[in-house]
């Protein structure tokens, strides 16, 4: 069955997100080991945003009320108000920040949309992702938009419903196995992943746990092209 | 022309939601005059709450860091970190806690959607909102879901065009004349305000600021049927 709809994630494909997070983190770890020499801020700030997760959900918002509560647990109450302060702050840095795109999403995005009909699929907060999206000069360039609280077998199939789409004329392109790969193929639709150089923990999963088919890997989107043109069928070859 | 489409918002017409924020606010108030007697803490909390719109938008996660941004301030960065603890739980709870529907809601609903496509149009946190509507029963109720991160003229008249809805059979159900009456009304469609006994001050405006005609008021949710049936023109009429 021939492609109609291809299917973008924002974070991580088309723009840079994960790292930023990546950089504050290592912030937060500066600040705590001032204070608690010996504490591991890293996996004492997953714990923390895994237990919030069914109450915050993603995003900025969510990650810095999470580094608010991991300083004020790793340090017994001890940290002064000034450097919770400091946190505050990077979360509306990283909130304000310029939409940083990848390379070659730009052309990729234009050369594509000749073809297919183009989604942004993402997922986070919605005043977050939409705000991200407008920075990003790249809202045109969308027949339309999909913000998720997550990505789901779930989420992805009532999207599909809502968009009389059929799995099969679907693909999806992300850099998260988790969100963005692993859903999609369980739902009999393809999926193309192009890892980001680095991926939050919650968002790994083995590569053992997907099917061996119906999904692909790319270095990076400016082989998006070709990888279509390989594997799009035309219709007078359908069976 | 006929109605075809009636939609609700949510917060303070389906639930209650602002009594909770005010909860909340006044155990804000007693927290802080214990080490600054003194000082103003709603006209503090709500510029604070302003200043950050732009960057955090609305719902319990942006209220939440604006109270501790708040809190900080107020107290010169006096205020010991277990007292922001507290601040921290309180968005806590009002995130989990169940949604409490208002009087006739659960009826009319069920009576209105057997005579109209019945929408949720709602604004705020995505996650949270999804999560209150989980909570609320309502869910199956709607034929459709919409939660914008702000209800303005172009955030309607996108959904209506996506929705492939004419504003002329379009009606807005809601307790703010900021976000679900003068709007919708400027659109060319039709509202029905029915108000709730707190108002967050960002959702006030005056009366005089609204056209005279396009909306209606109703004091409680179970008079919207009769109200309907007053002002419905069966198609046989039209001009």
């Amino acid at each position: 069955m021939p492609i109609h709809v291809l299917a973008f994630d924002g974070d991580d494909t088309l723009w840079h997100n994960e790292s930023r997070f990546h950089l504050t983190q290592s912030a937060l770890r500066d600040l705590l080991r001032r204070h608690v020499p010996d504490a591991d801020v890293d996996s004492h700030l997953y714990e923390v945003e895994m237990r919030n997760l069914g109450l915050y959900g993603y995003g900025v918002k969510s990650f810095t009320l999470s580094m608010i509560e991991t300083a004020i647990e790793l340090t017994s109450g001890q940290i002064p108000a000034a450097d919770l302060e400091v946190i505050l702050g990077w979360g509306k840095r990283m909130l304000g920040e310029p939409t940083e795109l990848l390379d070659g999403v730009q052309s990729t995005l234009s050369e594509i949309r000749a073809r297919y009909s183009v989604l942004l699929i993402t997922k986070g907060d919605l005043f977050d992702q939409e705000s991200k999206l407008a920075r990003s000069g790249l809202a045109e360039l969308f027949a339309g938009i999909e913000i998720l609280s997550d990505k789901t077998i779930d989420s992805y199939r009532s999207l599909l419903r809502r968009r009389s789409i059929k799995p099969e004329e679907f693909i999806m392109v992300g850099n998260s196995l988790r969100s963005d790969i692993a859903p999609v193929v369980a739902l009999g639709a393809r999926a193309i992943h192009i890892p980001y150089h680095v991926t939050w923990n919650h968002e790994n999963m083995p590569e053992e746990a997907l099917p061996a088919t119906g999904w692909y890997r790319l270095d990076r989107i400016s082989e998006l092209g070709a990888l279509l043109e390989s594997i799009d069928q035309p219709a007078t070859k359908e069976a």
